[in-house]
């Protein structure tokens, strides 16, 4: 398994997923805003792995040799959050973690300038911890829903390089084919920056299993043509309501689903879970840089003269979703309460002693 | 407006489609077998522009020196049609074309070698003029259907490459758009070959049209943010009851417009229509090689060891076709009806001295 981001002794390293699978390249820095880059070029990219890498850019950012004292300290944090905050707008474990860090903080006023170094180290290596534990455990729950032999259709790239564990949707399925209950996987592209055909693609096939690529737009006609069982992805926040942001794509995969009486299935950490957002209208959708679709490694594909809209992400709403996959359980609509008591449980749970 | 392919004195001209937009390179040759070769690489695409191509091709082999005799000739004759008919096999204009020429031939028994060439050479450029004058009408009779302002979603190139003429959803868009029916198009890219990126965008940026050009996935979610009034596509068949087959990505758009009550058009000359194929069921799917999905400008973008399905074309059901543009006129549901009057009003009047 790939360890997409981790902490050693003062340096975090991160795998560059941009240019997997074809280069293996690791890059190591003491610099946050060299994390902060990673994470708006998508070298560091899903939802958990970025929540996981903003903490530790925070541990960064106050270990910082120029930081001498606890207020050069909150200076230097706050400068870090303002920072991570502008790399992705609508992953929401990102504020999450950021909102973590600040807490241990607050908690903290009169500790030293050590301490508080070493506290919001704990905190950021919880948080992956956490994320490890969480994979693992959706991966269990979430093998549960399969029939015998599915053949399953993912979106994207929820795996080892998504999260710091075992991945989200992929933990799933990865979860279900050791157990015999999933024959083989249709990856689709995942135009435009092709994270299916790259890197769920080159995760799976490393695993041994059967993988067919497709272009996004043959998923229907697979569908029409009793190809897949089941569709499961992942998703960078769920609102209150229980609709889901995930990357672009996925709301035309639940409309087909539901068409064809295909079960829809949502992998998520409990840490996705955004209640202060009532529904996916109030989310606010990153749009990317037209040339992620005017062009393929470096060669425009496009003619010139077109404007381009490229959101990053849709959003799919609750209705369309059959279940939600969570380390806390497997949510069954209505969304809405399930989805604030697991919110509920993990709060009381953070703030037991 | 580009011609995509035509006929000069011996010769056959057509623009070389994969290179497009960045090199207008024409190819001009005296041999059927290169068309034969640029229809299945589609180097010449687009199932009326394949039809003309088809026709012409069967005129050089017959007009080929070699041939002497009207026995040569029909030998000749008997290989191209060979040839041609498994360049493609979805599209039906090629097949009912290369069976009008054979009916030129069966109804002139005991002409001379240069009746019979010229007697072909007639049929081929009649099918020709015949499609320039149905893209015309159907771009007439379709610009009727659009609100004012409207802002249109099409799906790969349906515009003067893929036809003798000013194309068919794409006549249907410029003419809407003189009319001041249409104010943006919306061209999804067309993966895995870009046909809506690199030719319906650049024919309509020509034009002077204001296009925005979104990955294919990104169709749905436009939809649901209510960006798109009207969807309109071309066919590369029709059954007998109405259901299309299209480009790869026809059948999800459609889907996804039927969940968005947005009305979903087919533009398409009567030509390809097919009574004898009785629902999308018979239609034969074309697979195309997998390095059309994994490769992108010669540069590999999927991980090794993956599996590729890729067809050509997707089948859409006819109830979920909101109208068919025709240049003998607009069909409403049900279509199997009007589709078998309009098929046998062709043949009568082809039948007519």
């Amino acid at each position: 398994m790939i360890t997409s981001v981790s902490w050693d002794n003062g340096i975090v390293r991160y795998i560059n997923q941009t240019r997997l699978p074809f280069e293996e390249i690791y890059v190591e820095t003491s610099d946050y805003t060299n994390v902060a880059a990673a994470i708006s070029s998508l070298k560091i990219r899903g939802a958990p792995a970025i929540g996981v890498a903003a903490g530790f850019a925070v541990c960064l950012a106050v270990n910082d040799p120029s930081v001498t004292s606890p207020e050069e300290l909150k200076t230097a944090f706050a400068k870090a959050i303002a920072l991570l905050s502008r790399t992705r707008p609508t992953a929401v474990n990102l504020f999450s973690v950021l909102a973590r860090m600040r807490h241990v903080l607050e908690q903290h006023e009169e500790a030293d300038l050590l301490s508080l170094r070493r506290l919001l180290l704990a905190e950021a290596t919880a948080i992956q911890v956490e994320d490890i534990e969480a994979c693992t455990r959706i991966g269990e729950l979430g093998a549960t829903l399969f029939p015998q032999k599915a053949t399953v259709l993912t979106h994207c790239n929820t795996g080892s390089l998504a999260t710091a564990g075992s991945g989200t949707a992929q933990s799933v399925i990865t979860a279900a084919w050791k157990k015999g209950r999933v024959r083989r996987v249709i990856v689709d592209e995942t135009r435009p920056l092709f994270q299916g055909a790259r890197l769920t693609a080159w995760e799976l096939v490393k695993q041994g299993m059967e993988v067919i690529l497709i272009t996004d737009s043959t998923a229907g006609f697979m569908m029409l043509e009793g190809e897949i069982d089941a569709v499961v992805v992942g998703a960078d926040r769920i609102a209150a309501n229980g609709d889901v942001a995930n990357k672009i794509g996925t709301y035309s995969l639940a409309v087909l689903a539901h068409r064809h009486h295909i079960p829809f299935y949502v992998a998520a950490p409990v840490s996705t879970v955004d209640c202060n957002t009532a529904s996916g209208r109030d989310i606010v959708v990153e749009e990317r840089d037209p040339s992620e679709v005017t062009h393929v490694a470096g060669v425009r594909i496009a003619a010139e003269g077109v404007a381009v809209y490229a959101p990053a992400f849709d959003v799919t709403p609750h209705d369309l979703i059959t279940a939600m996959i969570t380390e806390a359980g497997i949510l069954r609509p209505p969304f809405q309460n399930a989805l604030a008591r697991i919110r509920q449980d993990r709060t009381e749970s953070a703030d037991q002693p």
